[in-house]
């Protein structure tokens, strides 16, 4: 067995990364709410704004606004893109206010063609002025993560020699950045390079803290994390619905495809079900990606959003505490029953009810069955009842009651059977 | 350094599991051309129809007369899906007139749950009439595949022993079965447990043929194709534009998302760009997948097909063997030039392409260029030029001439200098 960490941290970058190269103006307050939405189900690294000027990113003209409006709880660590000196006397500023960021983020590219092409600048005109700034922003007690952009290879000039990451990388570290994040930005990257680069940053590196920054671009951003995670790298950047771009490289008639950012919801998905703590829950993951898909109106590039939960048997007896109102109880379930002789709509409900649970939870002696309006169409057949369909409408804590909305069909797709249940919690 | 196969085998299943579900009939003339574009780019296994009862599902009506009209080189496997006895007296119909399949694949569900939801038979029902398939189809000298499906988890029933796979594969190996597929149908796996379930596999059933068939329901199928591929995993099942679906479980209400193969053309280009050879040129793979968005009258979810290839330079000079008609060159360059002097419009655009070209190919000394129409607009600007687009347009093989199409712009985006460029390869 290939070892993994135990828990990541991930950073959720839509409102920097995701949305930099999103044409139509997210509102301020849309903004706040989604980074507020954040925090609340448990991310503690989120890169809340960048400091690019408005004139060249429009999107982030109300940097200043969105820091004075997001909570600031302690443990939460939010990050902004720092391009130049100027930039930083702003957020000099909204630090003096109590509404900085504990972190930011300086950047570079490993190719040169790549630097020209997004600051317009050379290694020698973009290091000196990028060195005051890491310096400036460590002397006022602000961390700094060295990016090293197209660290996997760069649309333009192609491959890129480790040994360049190690130069900047040393240069970063000299400069006091505190963490180096290897960003994939146009998805060049491949899990076998991927690995390389790993191995060999971490052999030189020992300690460092790096940061896996993948692109989507070419459907490999799982893929790449995975590498990155039997590396053992806990630092990993993604944004909601996969969203995200590199100005530089979206240009008319030079990168013709979408290049978003590793998925969260499918990140975390894939870590949660290799046992990787992310301390996040996926449903509120979810839920959370769908705000960021109606503030964007449009449907964006997450899977498990679409497919639902990977279906799971509680090893725990079901309990009033595992219910949560508007909540889908695990989407489908299929009953075998024994169902031979005539049974009442009601008896015949109740079995199947029983069993369908039973396929999530071993069922405590304790629980009691009320059903209310279950209706059941058509014929009594074997075999052929598939519940798909449980949603917890009401919870009464006094007396530990359930209400359960419940739905099922035929295995040829009819609905069969509907109505509610009560559930009462004995224990 | 984590071990991974040196070649692997890809089967190409649209025109099976890829367009199952898909409503619109396929025209057969279309499923013909298509299953001999994939030969001729050098698929070597593909999944060519299913002997579904035509009632059930009517993509497959026409399975003989694609088998029929398909060619027939002796290095490629055709494999098609029998269900029941009746399937397979229409294949040995088939193969009595050189038109079969060198292989069969037999069905079953790890979960029996989903073999009743998908066969309608609990496990004492389809396993007798099972092994007669596979004991036939042997006598009569085809290959069989046991497939397992839900192997990593069913939707309906949750968890699946592995315990259960090795019972089912024991069983079907023992019937006669050549190799054995572990069909994550709906997605439902996880990069740990994939390595998981093929170490044990392995272990317990040296020698045997796994095949790795996973769905992208949730996002990790090339994850998972990545866990499968550093457990030795040679052979691989894919469909163009991850299209793909499982009928038992797109019934409405019951599983709400897409549950799609995993994508051919992302599975070839992260292969590839590993070092580990598929026998596929990744841009006629794609060509192939656009043919399959055009059967199908939309946009599939391929993610290379929209990004284009990943940059890359030829350790080898240019020469005029590389060249193909109506190919792009690497996507994107960018020159960083010193011209500090003022530059004739034909300095200029020599020097341009001279160093664009430079980026992917050392230049030989002797190749000369012959620029014809090629125009500069706007002023001169140093390290502004993208060379955005070489396109051969002619060779002449007699004097090794090559006409190139060349298209450039500034950083920002306008362009500054098209035209065709004739390239003469003295060598």
């Amino acid at each position: 067995m290939v070892d993994v960490p135990k828990r990541v941290n991930i950073c959720e970058c839509w409102a920097r990364d995701g949305i930099q190269g999103w044409d139509p103006f997210v509102p301020t307050e849309k903004k706040i709410a989604i980074i507020n939405r954040m925090v609340e189900i448990g991310f503690k690294r989120i890169e809340a704004t960048s400091f690019a000027h408005p004139k060249l990113i429009k999107q982030f003209s109300d940097s200043m606004e969105v820091l004075k409006g997001i909570q600031r709880p302690k443990d939460v660590t939010y990050i902004a893109i720092i391009p130049n000196d100027k930039a930083l006397d702003r957020l000099f500023e909204a630090c003096n206010m109590g509404m900085g960021v504990q972190e930011i983020t300086a950047i570079l590219s490993a190719s040169e063609d790549h630097l020209l092409a997004n600051l317009e600048r050379t290694f020698a005109e973009a290091m000196p002025p990028l060195a005051s700034i890491v310096k400036r922003a460590r002397q006022a007690g602000i961390k700094v993560i060295g990016c090293i952009g197209t660290a996997f290879g760069c649309p333009l000039a192609g491959e890129v020699p480790v040994g360049k990451l190690i130069e900047l990388t040393d240069w970063y570290l000299g400069q006091g950045a505190t963490a180096i994040m290897l960003g994939d930005t146009t998805g060049e990257a491949n899990p076998r390079q991927v690995r390389e680069v790993y191995q060999r940053m971490k052999d030189r590196f020992p300690g460092v803290d790096f940061i896996a920054h993948f692109h989507d671009t070419r459907g490999m951003g799982l893929a790449n994390t995975l590498a990155a995670l039997e590396e053992g790298i806990v630092y990993h950047d993604s944004s909601f619905g996969g969203m995200g771009g590199q100005p530089a490289t979206r240009r008319p008639k030079y990168h013709k495809g979408f290049a978003g950012n590793t998925c969260t919801e499918d990140m975390v998905i894939m870590m949660e079900e290799m046992g990787i703590e992310t301390g996040l829950q996926i449903d509120e993951v979810i839920e959370t990606a769908f705000m960021a898909e109606e503030i964007c109106g449009r449907e964006l590039y997450g899977h498990v959003s679409r497919s639902g939960l990977v279906r799971h048997r509680s090893p725990n007896p079901l309990c009033f505490q595992d219910l949560k109102v508007g909540r889908e109880i695990p989407a489908a379930l299929f009953f075998v029953g024994n169902v031979k002789e005539t049974l009442s709509s009601r008896e015949l409900s109740r079995q199947v009810i029983r069993e369908a649970l039973e396929k999530s939870w071993p069922l405590p002696e304790g629980i009691d069955f009320d059903l209310t309006g279950v209706s059941v169409k058509g014929d009594v057949e074997e075999r052929t009842i598939l519940v798909t369909r449980f949603k917890a409408l009401e919870l009464n804590k006094a007396d530990k009651q359930a209400l359960l909305e419940v739905l099922s069909q035929k295995a040829d797709g009819d609905v069969y059977l509907e109505g509610r249940v009560k559930l009462l919690f004995r224990q």
